[in-house]
């Protein structure tokens, strides 16, 4: 390659999930040609958004302040909490569902052979909130996978001896299937008709 | 998005070539949560790009100085240049052929539709180069599509009346075909045999 800077942004690209060596290429020489304005506006909000981003310190959100919106605003029902893995999924949810209660985000779900588990997780910051902030019910809507089945149980195990609701999110969201892929009507109407976990 | 750095970053990804909504918020979110050291080398590599890449004054390819370590090495042999769509053809007929020439980096193909005519692909510098420097031997690699072709038929039109032997590339590679697609051994090959052009 003629550039060394060139050589560098290609190798660079690769952090970025999906993308291989031909498509990397692809990218910085289109930058390059098309758009250097749009590259150095990237470069700008992809620098502020690895310094400024942190975690909300009640629900572990992504937020640039101590709290997230949510979790600062004092109109939400606080006792509901809906344990979700991703922040992806409190903007499904936020969007679709007219959910009126507070959040948590895991932040991935228990697989103990990627080594996570639920230290990872954050969970006993997730049980001193339900503890001590006068929840009522821990609404469970991890996916429907291996994994995040085995996060809903382990979640509602810990919480046997609580006087504490547990549902989750289980009609017309398919087995195997995360939030995602479920179409907005399908989130609603699944809160509406969220279970007692686990089944009696 | 409880975070307005995050839905920024996730719009400002979507200049790369083939990201759409999905996946910019996928790599956002796998950047924050995994990371960050990744992410911020990238912002550097962005910036460094943006500003300090140029075009080489001589054969128009990707450089950070004023002239491409092809066009400032005087061991090249300045009597033969190869004309070809984009950088990355460069790079592979650097890895693949021995040639031992220069190039000339048209930085695209004659396309009408999408107004890239002659001015646009510096051609009047590349003949300029062509009768000021000694250039013996002029092999056109540009791709075997409609475009490329056309822009190989447009510059040996041009060099009609010069004392130059044209050549093209086509051995070995498909009709459509981008260099990229042909394996090295080919292009190789494709060299050795390369034909007067346009054929008698
Ligand atoms: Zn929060
Ligand atoms: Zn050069």
């Amino acid at each position: 390659m003629s550039s060394s800077l060139l050589n560098t942004l290609i190798e660079r690209l690769r952090v970025l999930p999906t993308v291989g060596p031909r498509s990397a290429r692809r990218m910085a020489l289109h930058l390059l040609q098309s758009d250097r304005a749009g590259g150095l506006k990237l470069s700008q909000a992809l620098s502020e958004a690895m310094e400024k981003i942190n975690n909300c310190q009640q629900c572990q959100n992504f937020t640039e302040q101590t709290l997230c919106t949510v979790c600062s605003d004092s109109s939400r029902d606080a006792s509901a909490l809906c344990v979700v893995e991703n922040p992806a999924d409190v903007d499904l949810i936020e969007l679709a569902s007219g959910y009126q209660g507070r959040y948590f985000v895991l932040m991935g779900r228990l697989s103990p052979l990627d080594g996570i588990g639920p230290d990872e997780l954050g969970v006993e910051q997730l049980f001193q909130l339900i503890r001590s902030s006068g929840v009522e019910e821990v609404i469970l809507a991890t996916s429907t996978s291996v994994e995040g089945d085995a996060t809903a149980y382990y979640i509602s195990d810990q919480l046997v001896n609580d006087d504490i609701k547990v549902t989750r999110l289980m009609n017309g969201i398919p087995a195997g299937g995360e939030l995602e892929a479920v179409a907005g009507s399908t989130l609603k109407q699944a809160f509406s008709l969220r279970q007692t976990f686990p089944a009696d």
